[in-house]
């Protein structure tokens, strides 16, 4: 048997354990695992004329390469965010382009048949990809051409449809909460308020389990509009009632003021995606205007990814790693694995595709407090998904 | 409603988050909160005839005493592990020795008696009581004794009977897993063994979670009896297999040679303990004796529940108080919280009397190979238990 | 003897230690110590008609009161920026109006008879200002007025004139070297450009040391122009020389682009100072228009003066904070605690007014590669200073 | 040029930056550079008549071999104890028997002739010896053969005489003071006695920094009989004053109780090094027996000297390496790294035979009080030493 692995969108903790389960598992089998490298880019980019000159795109993986990968965070095959059904003109590999002419005002092209061929060339029994939802739809494409495929589920922000859980969102979690007990210095030393921004395009679940468990003062989501002179009033108070005089607001990349728009700024990258940024400095303006009060403005950004994956994360990238293979040997691909009900389960392959996750508000947030609130622990899951 | 909490047994990080909640969530209510200091000792050392002279055994909680409580390890009511039902010569405050006198040959007494006075004196309405087997063991015969309680399950081992997760298990792993990678650069350096022994007397939980994420060469539990020749030559050869030529066996401080009896050193405690430690330094010298190659021993001992509690911790500590609190709300009592399928839920108060956890080492352990070894992730709990 | 303490300036990691020390050096000699609190707002706002009015200016400090405050970052003194000889008309407090008229047009006045009195009213005997070249200022102006002060420097950039060491500036490139290392793992993982924007307005010390530590590619600083397109080039070889074919740059807040401005945003906060920022996605977009690759930028902000000291500033916040009342007890005041030669020694009140620390370019850079390079190590201070 | 470079002696966080830098400046001037693995058991196993066979003795050092080293701890040099001027029977390699013969009664054999042939054969001009005292000590005596040597000190215990600082210690003192600082959450809520152990045979510089800046109770030394009667009054008092109603000594290795001795456990080490240990035991029991109080009891044993190095070690490793390098292009040798009075300078290459370092009782300790007291902080070294 010979599978390949990929792993493609953000870089996440937990990735290298996943890969490195995968490679130890196979090869207790007896088989064999290719990496693909840089994510979906790699067959895209793999010439089957010219092997030689397409190494850089394909890696080996025996045990003795992945022996100490999973201390690290990241993903020793690299990442990009490439989609082959969707491949833009400055991403064509130039040997593509005979195959696939770009007349004026084409976009981008559909290049699977050349993803099917390399697999083919390289005599992929099954491909395993590790991502979120681009990623991963791409996979369950390829199932749908027929490529035996297993997908493992990743985010930051915990949002892949169809798993309650995603490899890297407990080390985000993590990582907030130390950050923001630490930032709790300079902010009561000089009795501020202190604005933390998350990432958090879509869904602001890991600003809203960041602030329930740092418990700060207030959380702004992307799913609740926020009226900011009513948040300015609560804080005010928050800060008031603290004996160091201080009081912290975490904010979701996505959210949004009333009557505002999402706060966008810089172009858009190659994907469509704008940076948002901006809501950290916009709430932060806005609260010193209506206030008086200093603010101090942290975007934790990149922080919260990077550095080694935390308990939960080698558990969960480990264990998908080694399911998805236990699952291959068994006969069965076409699947995502996933927990549901606190145990690990399989989805079909495509169910990222079919719904998006969001924050139930009702049952966790109070729209009116701006802060998480469970209304009824009993029955919830153990990390609130 | 007047509610009292205690903490007894061993500390952990999460104690201080689900006092805090408890407190949070009875104020929003309207409620009063009342802690007794240092476990059970705190109302068997209340004298109602002497609350002035009784006022270190209790303290008044509110909000504003607990603000910032979450954020370390711990527990601000300290904890003992007294239990009123066996209560030693030496334990027995001097106001209840006319009450319960210990003629010549009486190992203890049981001043439940008089326990239930003082909750009556206080007016105390239902009592929370966070801890492991011993600790719940005596909530569940206060509630046979008409109390009102409710139980909430706490240890480092993750040992308690009726729940798949008690507070302080996640921190102490990440620790342990953190602790590990770190001590693999003197291992290494000096191309050794390393032995790392840590507490655990009854499971070998902690260890084969810790020594799977770890990802060490070996993990002795208390569960399965060591043949030492045999690991000695396990670990002879993943020592030569290792580029940097060391390897690493985690010991579970319950484990024993076969053969041998579990590796008992200095008195009993008064509890009837007796420390156990031992087993490190032993598995050490034997796998030098058999081997010539040095070693290194390192015992984690109490540096892996010290210190704050990580977001699961946080998570579960928060959850755990949160729900007692809306429990007892319902008009619900005579439970403990648990977590089963991954979700909260309750069950009897004495649920934690009814058996013992221990390690299923059919489904998670390789008793030929001395290693973890999930037979099939499928279907198992998101954090293997 | 009655000792008054206060803060000023930007809150560092190490304040609370030599607070602290203070109180417990002054303690064992029997005598008093009293907190301002807010920083040279203390004073500022005491007013000695109406003590109880005035509570929240000052602090009876005492050993218990101290106790734990020396593992915690910040000052629990609280601290602002405030300066008693330039006081703005929204700080000056509604009781000194009369005394302090301010006819239009009058942008600030001079409060150093008030608190003067308020020091005599007191019986402070001598003053300890613990802070920047601002803070530190304005109390060798007191001691030209005839009050006997001492001062201890801090700072995160490790800028006051006088001394080779600052409290707070070895945390603050340990943390820096922390997050950077960790963020080569997205940075890795995505073969891209990382942009790490750190603090640093007049002087590029911080940048300069935490660059050579973590050894990135390329760091830009106060000191030297940065010739982007230079950088631009250097930073692709360095990406296409590293085998994860990324590269680093660490810019300091006050770089500049050749031919351009310091990079300001937003207003003049109360006291002139603009807010630089805005230099990190400045290199950023400027190096992603040139080469192409993707950029992550990072701004370490607030984090890395925020939680606990490290052992460095643990040490030298307890030995300036004990030197200083071991001075006193000699007879000695008018003095700043420093750093020179590796010892600990003093200069006076006023030195930091004297000059301006900034990098030698010369010894510490080189201005071609743009990166720290160390001409000659022997004879040079330990931390590079 | 060909350098030669080898650690030996215990490994700490910063002997990686010291070979990184070594190569990086080597490599700028054109020069090569051989690493010997295993410290002097590199040149001692080296078979110049069988350079195939000896390849596991050396490492030829490139910049992209050593580009990522300096982020972690240990050495990828690997260490031993060996010294080939007192080779024991079991050290000796194979090929070298015929060469020298030992007779019964023979202890071990001086073999610095074979040492000489394999630096001539490899042709190194200069050798760079990077370790404590031991290891040290044998580059003296190679220079004294005429062989050109650098020497670059370190030791946890920063007991190498002729320098202030020493290679390993900073990083030591951060770990302890944290580890410590965590302990005291279980310490408190159990109230009880915490007994630390750190290492440190001849030197208690490490515990007592350590105890100086985690500011414990009391901290026992090397250097000063311990009166465990007294001790067990004092920590009584201490934790009778805490509010939190717990007391922490720390306890060097090589402490010893007046009127007893050393407390050593096991057999000696091939190198005549018994195995101290047993002193936090001893101490604990001791404490526990005359006071009744429960004990805590942690040896911080590796963990101090594991895992990455902190910015102090990046600097002074990087530094000393550097500057090995900027000599010996300055044509000179036979030296030591130093630092005095706060700078980088030299010593002769055998000044840290001449003499032993320990802890200047009278200047930092205050024998009665049994903890750290410096009697004058000005003129002091910035970190005591």
């Amino acid at each position: 048997m010979h599978l390949a692995v990929l792993t493609g969108g953000g870089d996440v903790p937990g990735l290298n354990p996943a890969i490195k389960a995968i490679v130890t598992e196979a090869t207790a089998r007896g088989w064999t695992v290719t990496g693909f490298r840089r994510g979906w880019a790699g067959p895209l980019n793999y010439n089957p004329n010219d092997p030689d000159g397409s190494s850089d795109w394909i890696a080996g993986l025996r045990p003795s390469v992945v022996r100490h990968i999973d201390r690290t965070g990241g993903t020793v095959l690299h990442t990009t965010r490439t989609n082959p059904s969707n491949v833009r003109r400055a991403e064509l590999p130039a040997f593509l382009e005979p195959n696939y002419p770009m007349p004026d005002g084409t976009e981008s092209v559909d290049c699977t048949a050349h993803v099917l061929a390399v697999l083919s060339t390289l005599k992929i029994d099954v491909l395993i990809a590790i991502g979120g939802d681009d990623t991963l739809s791409y996979a369950a494409r390829l199932h749908d051409e027929g490529v035996p495929t297993m997908c493992i589920p990743k985010t930051m922000d915990n949002d892949v449809f169809g798993t309650d859980y995603c490899i890297g969102f407990s080390t985000c979690v993590n990582r907030s909460v130390d950050f923001i007990n630490r930032l709790r210095t300079p902010a009561g030393s000089h009795e501020r308020f202190l604005v933390v921004e998350m990432f958090g395009r879509n869904s602001g679940e890991s600003a809203l389990i960041t602030g329930y468990l740092a418990d700060v003062d207030r959380t702004l989501i992307a799913e609740v509009p926020v009226d900011i002179d009513k948040v300015a009033r609560l804080l005010s108070e928050d800060r008031a009632r603290n004996s160091s005089n201080y009081a912290i607001v975490v904010v979701s990349e996505g959210a949004s003021l009333k009557g505002g728009d999402v706060i966008e700024s810089g172009e858009a990258d190659a994907f469509g995606h704008r940076k948002l940024g901006g809501i950290g400095p916009t709430v932060g303006n806005a609260l010193k205007s209506r206030t008086g009060v200093d603010v101090m403005v942290q975007n934790l950004a990149y922080l919260v990814r990077a550095g080694n994956p935390d308990a939960m994360d080698l558990m969960v990238g480990r264990n998908f790693g080694t399911m998805a293979v236990q699952l291959i040997a068994d006969g069965k691909t076409g699947l995502m694995t996933a927990i549901q009900d606190g145990r690990y389960t399989t989805e079909p392959a495509d169910i990222s595709t079919r719904g998006a996750r969001s924050v139930d508000v009702q049952s966790m947030y109070d729209a009116e407090a701006y802060r998480p609130r469970i209304a009824e622990v009993s029955g919830m899951p153990m990390f609130l998904k």
